[in-house]
């Protein structure tokens, strides 16, 4: 198995690339062909210690428009790194990058299987019980009820596919949870999820998603993001005040250090670096986006899984799932 | 200044609805017209420290369909109490029940100002540098871009009555800060608001909503109810998954029971029973919505600001900042 990683993706890159590399050989033994600068990734020698460097002249960056970028950046690591892909030279790709990017260069090099309107970015929410695949998660600020009902099969099939479910519940984001509840796209998106065979559990709401009432929350990306940008927030800013309060004063500050394990724990249990990227759903390859600040345990771990994703078939099974219209 | 409010309204009704009544006249000087059933209320016979019965034989449930129910239970809390307002008997009303009713009866009984197209529900939520009115948080699924606009007209206006703020800033909630992001709907309603002579300071995304960034957050009632959903349901499990892992095993215990004052300020500076129920915006009368799981506190605070909400004239305040077409 080997996977392709953009070396130049993300705020702490190239440093927690190379070391996420590294990581994924030694302890999963993962080979990785990480692409970037030659600078950054070393001379193009052939593989060692399980990583291989691969050139790519140019840098997509953050703040760089991603369809423009894509079209001028023939050489960046993301265009290069999807192309190993194409070729066969790679099983899947992992980058950290600028994520409209990463969409726009996959549909650009590898394609959509068909039948598939719009491609959609999953994201993995640890939950109180296990995880939550939630998408759209901010590709498509605009869709229509029938691609949200390609949204619920790709998911399905995707979290299936990775793990031992056989029929993921499927709930619909919306702002209660009767059947009429809703606005007119998912209003329409119900009836349709309704009647599709998948084991659709109705509509969830976002106090839901991170209980794990779903196994899969389907929604647009603009609702997609807003809501997962509300728990960033609210975990962040709950951290913030509970650490301000803990810590005012001496007689605080030693029972806090005492429960110093205790708080760990509860980091480790919501900690987004060990689900492993974002995995980019109705394109022609396993691809994976990492969290922009993601660490090399996180980067690790999207090299773990989109490792696992080419072993189980994702493209496969993902197309075996949407019909071809 | 005499306040009306809906006894049977709420998942803990009529008991913290009644203490709520007592302790606003005992500590804020409010005058209570209690609505209900005779046997919940009480005989009407007068003011008795500061709380006067008034009866109403039906109640709208929480199930109920909001504009059917409000057509067929005339002489319930929900539409007698609005009417005490609209006859000039009450200064304001409050209720905990069915938000859809109180808003449907509200349209009905009160009206609206004219130019302004549809209420929005405003949900006041603790910062941590204060408060952010955002709205519209759950009564218009489905919006337009110029009613974006009337939105940020109203809670500027708002926030500008009952605060010291001058010129409220306003956000409008996007999946990206940066002008471009954004789905049909908000880049239409940003170009509005960038012309409008608001103190507009662009889109803010989901994180922003609990950091205090704008005074006013702007959002469809569908999207609104996600976000707010979404941090509650956040805040909820952070809570359970601290209590859990700080409660296990004898030093870890004793270790939280000197924490306890900590923990308890952290609730504290996140308690929504602070800050006094949601304002219906757009309607001929000041109408406030508690929370359905109120507890006395919450009912207290919202008879509090529903009685400044008159004093400081929220009504004529919104009626100038929205232009009658």
């Amino acid at each position: 198995m080997r996977v392709a990683l953009d070396a130049m993706g993300g705020d702490k890159a190239p440093e927690v690339n190379l070391q996420g590399a590294r990581d994924a050989y030694r302890e999963l033994g993962i080979e990785v062909m990480l692409v970037g600068k030659p600078e950054v990734v070393g001379p193009q020698e052939g593989i060692q210690e399980g990583v291989q460097a691969v050139h790519a002249s140019q840098v997509i960056e953050m703040h760089d428009h991603p369809a423009a970028a894509v079209r001028s950046k023939r050489d960046s690591s993301i265009v290069v790194g999807l192309r190993l892909v194409k070729d066969g030279r790679a099983d899947a790709f992992v980058s950290a990058g600028n994520s409209g990017a990463v969409m726009a260069a996959a549909l650009l090099v590898l394609g959509r299987p068909p039948g598939i309107d719009r491609p959609a970015i999953g994201t993995v929410i640890p939950t109180l019980e296990g995880r939550t695949l939630m998408l759209d998660a901010g590709a498509n600020a605009d869709v229509r009820p029938h691609q949200l009902l390609q949204f619920a099969q790709m998911g399905s099939a995707y979290v299936s596919a990775l793990s031992d479910t056989k029929a993921a519940t499927i709930g619909l984001l919306s702002n209660g949870e009767e059947e009429t509840k809703g606005n007119a796209l998912t209003l329409e998106a119900h009836a349709l999820l309704k009647a599709s065979g998948l084991n659709f559990i109705g509509n969830v709401e976002g106090r839901d998603i991170l209980r794990g009432t779903a196994d899969v929350v389907v929604t647009d990306g603009f609702t997609g993001n807003i809501a997962l940008k509300s728990i960033e927030g609210t975990a962040e800013l709950l951290q913030q005040v509970l650490r301000q309060e803990v810590t005012r004063g001496l007689r605080n500050k030693l029972a806090a250090r005492a429960l110093r394990p205790a708080f760990r724990r509860v980091a480790a249990r919501l900690d987004y670096s060990e689900v492993g990227g974002a995995p980019l759903l109705g394109v022609n390859g396993p691809v994976f986006i990492s969290h922009g600040r993601s660490n090399a345990n996180a980067i690790k771990n999207a090299l773990r899984v989109a490792s696992e994703a080419a072993t189980h078939d994702m493209v496969g099974a993902i197309s075996k799932a949407v019909p071809p219209d």
